[in-house]
C-alpha cells in the first residue's frame, strides 16, 4: 500500500474545475496540486465566504463564485457538493461545458444523482458518478487535506454506454491520490452503502438524539462518562447535517430496507434480554468478533485498542 | 491532567489481591507495581492456562488458581470477573478473608453485583464497589497496560453504613493509577451506564450482527467499504462475549428502559426518511454535532479527525 503521495511526470487534465470547497472538494484540490494530477486548478463556490477563505488558503490557481465562468474551458468538473443540491448544479453549468469533458461529483447516493444530473448534461460530455470513501466528522475548506483518499476506496458506477476511456482517465486521477478505484452497479452502490454507511450514521444520529433528550440523566453525566462506549457514536454523528439529510431524503428505499433488518434484528436481541436468554446473547456476541478481525486485517482500521485514543502505547 | 504513572512514597495496600487476569484485572496489577499502591502484589484466576500466561508476563508477586488461599492475610481483594462471576466468587472466598479487609470489584452493572456479592461477605470486612470507566475491546492478560485508568473515571458506589475511611482508601488507591474517583449511589450508577455504556454496546453488537446477516450485501463488501461509518461501531462489538453477556443479564431493566426510547427515538426518524421530512432530519443531526463538541472539549476524546486513522496529521 502506497504510504505516501507522489507526484505524477504528467498531469491528468489540463484544467480541473472543483465545484463546492468543503472537505471533500478542498482535499481534491489539495490532493490535486500535491501530485500534479492537474496542471490548473479552479476553486468554484457560491458562497463568496467560502471562496475568500479559499484563496486564503491558496490550494488552487484560480477562484470564484460564479459556477459558469467556472466550467468554461475545464477537462473535468467534479461536483462537490451535497447530494440534493446536485441537479441544480449541472443544470447551471450544463451549457457551458466544453466539447469531450468529463463530469464527476462524490456524491454518498448515486442513484438520486445520476437522476437529478443526467436530465440536464448535453451529450458530448461524459458524465462518471463517483464516490470516495472516505472523510471525518469535519467540514469546511479548512477541514480538508490532501492524503485523506490515501489506501481509501473511491467507487465509480459508470452510467450505461459510458466511454470507457473517459471512465480510465477519471480512475487515473483518483489513483494518483492513493485511492483503490472500483467499479460498480449504481443501484448496488446504493445497496451496498446504505449498510455501510448509510444505516451506522443513522443508528449514531438516533443514539446521541436519544442520549441527548432523557431527562433521568442528564447530558453532563452523558458526556463525562462517555469512554464507556457513548463516545464511538458521537464521531460520526458530528457530520455534515446538510450532505447526511440529502443522503437520507435521496437514499430512501435502501436505508428503509436496512433499518427495518436492523430493527428485526434488535426487537430479537430485546427479548433476548427480557427474558434471560443469555445464550443468544453470547452467540451474537461472538459472532460480531470474527467482522472486527477482518476490518483490522484489511487495512480499513487499525487493531490499536481503541484507536489510540488511550496511552496504549506506553504498554508495559 | 496527569499524563503520566509516578510511584507512591508508602503502598496503600500491604497486599493486594486480584481475582481474575483479564483486561482490567492485569491492568490494576501492572498500575499497582509500576505505582507501588501495593507492597504485595497476588494474582489469582481459576484458569491455570491464564495463571502461567501472568507469571511469564511477571507482573505479579504471587500467581495461583487458588482464590482461598489468595485472599488470606490480604488488605484489599479486587473481583475482576464477569458480573455473573461475582457472586460464586464472593461465597468462596468469604470465609477466608482477613479481619478490616477491603473487598471490592470492577463490574460494569452495580446493582446486581452487590445483590449477588453482599449476602456472603463476612461483616468484619469492607465491601466498597467499584467501577472504572475504561477499557479496550480487547482481552485476556496479554491486552492490559498500566495506563489504562488514566484520566479516566473511577466510579465508587458505597453500600449503606459503609466506613468512609475504608471508601477514601480505596478512592486513594484508584487515584494513582490516574483515575479521577467519583462516588454514586448504586441505582443512578446502572441507569447512567445504562445510556452510555451499556446501550451502545447492544446497538454496535445488533448493527454489527445484521450487516453480517444479510444475503443481499456480501460481507467482504461490508468489510471493504466498512470506512464509511460502519467500522467506528465493529470496535466496541468486539467486546468480550461473557463480560457483555452478563451486563445485559444483570441491568435488565435499565438497559430495557434506554432501548425503549432509542426504539421511539428511531421509528420518528425512519418516518421522516419515509416523509421526506428533511427538516426534521437536519434539526436532529444538528443538534448531535453539540454534544460532540462537549466530549472533545472534556478531554474525553480527541478532536483529530477520524481518531487519526488517516493520515491527518500531514495535513498541508
Amino acid at each position: 500500500m502506497p504510504d505516501t503521495l507522489r507526484a505524477l511526470d504528467t498531469p491528468v487534465f489540463d484544467r480541473l474545475t472543483i465545484i463546492g470547497l468543503g472537505l471533500i472538494g478542498s482535499s481534491i484540490a489539495r490532493a490535486a496540486r500535491r501530485t500534479h494530477a492537474a496542471k490548473t486548478i479552479v476553486a468554484a463556490d457560491i458562497s463568496e465566504d467560502v471562496c475568500n477563505r479559499v484563496r486564503a488558503l491558496g490550494f488552487a490557481d484560480e477562484v470564484t463564485s460564479d459556477l459558469t465562468a467556472a466550467v468554461k474551458d475545464s477537462d473535468c468538473v467534479i461536483l462537490c457538493v451535497p447530494v440534493g443540491a446536485c441537479g441544480a448544479a449541472a443544470e447551471k453549468i450544463a451549457a457551458h461545458l466544453k466539447q469531450g469533458a468529463i463530469v464527476s461529483d462524490v456524491g454518498s447516493v448515486k442513484g438520486a444523482v445520476v437522476a437529478a444530473m443526467q436530465p440536464h448534461l448535453p451529450s458530448h460530455v461524459h458524465f462518471i458518478p463517483a464516490h470516495p470513501i472516505a472523510g471525518t466528522e469535519h467540514s469546511g475548506p479548512d477541514a480538508g487535506f490532501a492524503t485523506l483518499f490515501l489506501n481509501r476506496w473511491l467507487i465509480l458506477t459508470p452510467i450505461e454506454n459510458g466511454d470507457p476511456a473517459a471512465t480510465d482517465q477519471l480512475a487515473t486521477f483518483w489513483r494518483a491520490f492513493g485511492s483503490n478505484v472500483e467499479i460498480m452497479d449504481v443501484a448496488r452502490h446504493d445497496l451496498v452503502l446504505a449498510v455501510t454507511s448509510h444505516l451506522p450514521h443513522l443508528i449514531a444520529y438516533n443514539i446521541v438524539g436519544t442520549a441527548a433528550d432523557l431527562e433521568t440523566v442528564t447530558q453532563s453525566e452523558v458526556i463525562k462518562f462517555s469512554a464507556s462506549g457513548f463516545r464511538d457514536f458521537t464521531r460520526i454523528a458530528a457530520s455534515d447535517p446538510t450532505m447526511w439529510r440529502d443522503v437520507f431524503l435521496n437514499n430512501r428505499d435502501a436505508v428503509l430496507e436496512m433499518l427495518g433488518r436492523f430493527n428485526e434484528d434488535l426487537a430479537a436481541l430485546q427479548r433476548a434480554i427480557r427474558w434471560g436468554d443469555g445464550e443468544a446473547l453470547f452467540n451474537l456476541f461472538s459472532r460480531t468478533r470474527a467482522i472486527r478481525r477482518s476490518i483490522i486485517e484489511q487495512g480499513q482500521d487499525t487493531a490499536a485498542p481503541d484507536f489510540g485514543r488511550h496511552a496504549a502505547d506506553e504498554k508495559e
